[in-house]
């Protein structure tokens, strides 16, 4: 079903230079070997998207099948998809087949978006002819703003990736997508892209609505950032990796939008009647909302704020506890996993830092460790405010609930700031609000961040560096509002749209 | 009425450092010394700035009556304030009173904004707890970004300046301002803000709602884009400023927005059955549309495409004999004058460019000019494609309609793209119509550019350089969308809010 090959426009291409997947589990290469894209493979994907950018644009209500279409060629993949991933990804086969459907209904939703007409925001007021100076008629619409490079996580090889979030938006609000395969999970980044590629050739549109561009170098990314026909980029990704495709984009002759999700502790408030009633079902339910996927989701609650006392000492107690059960996990790449056990080595032993759980893991596999530190070391020392991408958790010891709020302003931007309470913590939870909705995109109550709603509603972004730009989500159907431009006629004779 | 202070959160303060306003149309310095802000006077206006925002945020029906109360306040100033703008910008009465009354009516627009919930932008989804797994309440709602720094426009010293159309959406968004004073109108600049001043001290917020800085130095916008306090920066001007201020701002710690208008020369097709019926009446138009103000102005038509011929031939006899009649104008400061004869001079006698007019002016005024070259000509030299800020129009003689198309591609994004047509057009219009929306935020029939409506439906934006942020206006309603971001509340209990 895979042979490794990129995809450009609806045309399958081999390149000489390859690269292999990587089984996670072993670190051992295995499969086919995937083609490596150049820059002459960017220039021709973009040209093709370019070219199809005018006519996609126009019709909604054939974007809204294709859409469907790739859902349905998704599931059409079986097993193969299915057993790819779990190779390339080390993430069990259940979680897979949930992403799987997750994406299906991700695509099936902006569908259901397109048939509505809120996304075109459309504003019409007619011509006052009688006013001095007459007013002329304005017509304001969203418009598609042109072909999107997408940049995919791995740690959704579904859902954040060929045709994830970002590549439903764009598809949906009418730009072409040039994919830059992740190097991560290039088999199932194939299978995916085929069945896009498969959607579209079945559509009408013009093949050049997708690409698909795998590879295993930086240069890549790079000719992609910089072409002149890419007009917005979504990203998911490392902090450093962000960063430095919002320079490249800046750079250019004409700066570009890059949406970059990249790096949040999401910080979780214990109220302290909440730990009194249940702290020890709260301790479990975190300790299972941290070490679920091996703690590699971008809400993963790296950060817990409460009041020292026994009440805490109890719940770390019971929290380790829980987590020292599992057996240590398969990482997503051998990469992740050095950077796992660097994050968590030097937190172990850091001046003001205490251990409270580091499981005994090889080094191949992630083990649980929980770190706490009181509130003034925290705020004083920023090293302990940087994601630790993994099952690692930071719990700052507060004196009493007068730190919170200066905790919480010592944070960066958050995807998800939550707090446990219960009624008698309302009126603290209620005086926090602010700064929690000041810090974060998502606020949350009695709930763990680990899941995020694909909906309406969601909004998965939040301040620098949770994303590059606070205005949008990169979950939802707001997802949408980053590749579209308002656009303004005026005074247009009816025959003429 | 005025002395030259700056005014930090409602305090009046005087500095040592002080620097003078110019009279446009003699060069000459007269009346009160104006304080130069220093850092620490931004630190202040900021800390200020920060602590009013979650007040301020809170209460949209009050932040209704103050954009009301400030129209007033404006309105109160008297005369006192059209003779300052008069002297400090050379524009004329009649168009200052004119440009009063449209800064009042934007800041009511936007009150009567506020007085609906669209800008909000509220979703409710609420839980499915049958769902499995369970589905959690979801409210997106949009909330004020924090303080922003605006910096006005020269050209327009109160519809862009002080209370302007950036000021009137942060506050209508509810956040508080800090305004960077224009040095070319820093009197005009000090009746606003003490009207705004006043109006805020009436409203019960706090004072630090808004604060006006003065100064004549670079050091004092980059003290106010670099304070951590600031969220969003509002900015009209050059390309050169704009580009400086978004890679200060792009640099900081946290990156923050800059919504910068730029750089627009304003495309107009002249479409060949309107130039044979109707190209007298055009070329007066366009005349008209070109020296308004002495071309001072974004949307200022700097570009003419039309076919070449005897048609072209008389519409620019028309147009040049309809200019050379008026006479020079004062321009709004010596600088900018100078940057205009420097302008045309580079265009007259350049390689292939043909002077169709050059009205003799002294060197402290601005005198119309005409310029034509060839398509290829055109598209081969981007000089050509620079704005040159005043009264100063390029057009470009095309073969026949097929190259309409090829040079509107070799354009930069534009604030705006206008064609003139009758219905024999229509075919060619509606052919061109999808690349004139691919570069401009505004497309236009048969009108000039240079009339730009506040309202609803209004895009005074576009693409790279016409502004930084193609998704964003500044003129209308729709510009508060610059200054809120989405915030999802997930579960949150009745109780909290």
């Amino acid at each position: 079903m895979i042979d490794g090959r990129l995809l450009i426009a609806g045309q399958a291409l081999q390149t000489e230079t390859r690269f292999s997947a990587i089984d996670a589990a072993s670190g051992e290469p295995f499969g086919v070997d995937f083609s490596v894209s150049t820059p002459e493979h960017v220039d021709a994907a973009c040209a093709a998207a370019r070219d199809a950018a005018p006519v996609f644009a126009r019709d909604a209500a054939a974007r809204a099948d294709l859409l469907e279409a790739i859902g349905a060629e998704i599931l059409a993949l079986g097993d193969g998809l299915i057993e790819t991933a779990m190779r390339e990804t080390g993430l069990p086969r259940a979680r897979l087949e949930g992403e799987r459907m997750r994406t299906v209904n991700q695509l099936r939703l902006f569908a259901a978006e397109l048939h509505g007409f809120g996304w075109q925001d459309e504003v019409f007021e007619p011509a006052d002819l009688a006013r001095v100076p007459p007013r002329p008629s304005l017509r304001r619409i969203n418009r598609a703003v042109g072909p999107v490079a997408v940049f995919g996580a791995s740690n959704f090889p579904l859902a954040f990736s060929v045709a994830g979030g970002d590549t439903a938006a764009a598809l949906a609000a009418g730009c072409p997508v040039v994919v830059k395969g992740h190097s991560a999970h290039p088999g199932t980044g194939e299978y995916v892209a085929r069945a896009v590629t498969k959607a579209v050739a079945d559509s009408g549109f013009p093949t050049g609505v997708f690409s698909f561009l795998p590879g295993n170098n930086r240069a890549l990314g790079a000719a992609l950032v910089g072409h002149p026909a890419i007009k917005a980029v979504g990203f998911t990704g490392s902090r450093a990796g962000g960063l430095a495709l919002i320079a490249q984009a800046q750079a250019r002759p004409e700066p570009i939008p890059v949406y970059a999700e990249m790096s949040s502790i999401n910080p979780v408030l214990l109220l302290p009647a909440a730990m009194a009633a249940r702290g020890g079902a709260l301790a479990r339910a975190y300790a299972a909302s941290l070490a679920m996927g091996a703690g590699q989701f971008c809400t993963n609650p790296g950060l817990l704020l409460a009041v020292d006392g026994p009440d805490l000492d109890a719940f770390l107690a019971t929290a380790a506890a829980a987590l020292d059960t599992a057996a240590p996990q398969v990482m997503l790449s051998p990469g992740i996993c050095r950077a796992y056990h660097h994050g968590v080595s030097a937190l172990d032993g850091r001046e003001g830092v205490a251990t409270i759980l580091r499981q005994n893991a090889p080094e191949d596999r992630c083990g649980a460790a929980i770190f706490a530190v009181d509130a003034a070391r925290f705020i004083a020392d920023p090293a302990l405010r940087e994601e630790v991408f993994g099952v690692s958790g930071m719990v700052v010891r507060c004196a009493s609930p007068d730190d919170f709020s200066a905790v919480l302003a010592s944070l960066e931007g958050q995807l998800t700031a939550s707090f446990h309470g219960d009624e008698a913590d309302w009126p603290l939870a209620q005086a926090l609000l602010p700064i929690m909705a000041d810090k974060a995109g998502r606020v949350i109550a009695n709930e763990w961040p680990t899941g995020v709603e694909v909906s309406r509603a969601m909004v998965h972004g939040g301040p620098f560096p949770a994303t590059s730009d606070t205005r949008t989500t990169s979950v939802g159907t707001l997802a949408m509002a980053r590749f579209l431009r308002p656009v303004c006629f005026q005074n247009m004779p009816f025959a003429i749209d």
